[in-house]
């Protein structure tokens, strides 16, 4: 019998808009305890974002007692300062997982679009269609982004 | 008469070894507070490493009452994967920033490099010197790193 309890947090961060999922594994079910987004005005400076952001998820982290952290590993696109910037988030995460004790999972892009359709070069949109299957109620607003983070919660929950 | 009171701390970071100097001016007088360097081991996962370099300097921060924070501002150079781990850093620096109510100066490395020495071409040794000359006392260990950070920490205090 498999009483392994897991509450997972997925993210796929952004400066504008970061989406997340929160799914708890307990023996062999599971739960969507939470899924949504974080945003977060560009007229802000970046060390208020940054702490906004920071506040966001310990909050999540203490608030559904996570256990696992689960993010995407990125690749240096176009835009160097993007890149940078992000790795300002990817710094805040990693300091939350250290501070609250938790497992931290990266995936490649491939790994994850693997794991969620059984094909490493599907499309965003294939993925968001699993991701829609399984959780039919997802609200409209910010879709993408969430069933993206739902889709590394997920590839966390299953590896 | 000028009274302002400022205590900047300038950071320069690095996953390996990060240079730091704090300094003090009242009116028209400056003090060298603290200079010296974090040295994380490589051998340590990147999340423990982070909270590390976070503890480190909030304990700076607190100890000396440091108003203000000085930084680089980072180029993309030949490794795209420490130039991200680089932003790691630097967004657990802007989160200190912000939760510590810190002014944020940031700058170009030929600002730094004109400010100091008068010339924005000039060598890392050339910085170096004037550095020495005008704290003949550093340490010999890491002297590069530190020579670094307190030329940012001047250049935040000239400014």
């Amino acid at each position: 019998m498999n009483n392994e309890k897991k509450i997972i947090l997925g993210i796929d961060p952004g400066f504008h808009v970061t989406g997340y999922g929160i799914i708890k594994k307990e023996g062999r079910t599971t739960y969507l305890l939470d899924c949504g987004y974080l945003q977060m005005a560009s007229t802000k400076p970046l060390p208020e974002r940054v702490h906004i952001f920071y506040d966001f998820f310990v909050q999540k982290v203490v608030g559904c007692l996570v256990t696992d952290i689960a993010l995407e590993t990125p690749f240096l696109g176009k835009n160097a300062q993007n890149f940078l910037k992000l790795g300002y988030l990817r710094g805040i995460l990693y300091l939350i997982a250290h501070q609250h004790h938790l497992t931290l999972h990266e995936f490649a892009p491939r790994e994850i679009k693997q794991s969620i359709t059984g094909f490493g070069g599907a499309s965003k949109d294939q993925v968001a269609r699993v991701i829609m299957q399984l959780f039919p109620k997802l609200h409209e607003q910010k879709k993408q982004d969430v069933t993206d983070a739902l889709a590394v919660t997920l590839c966390g929950l299953w590896k």
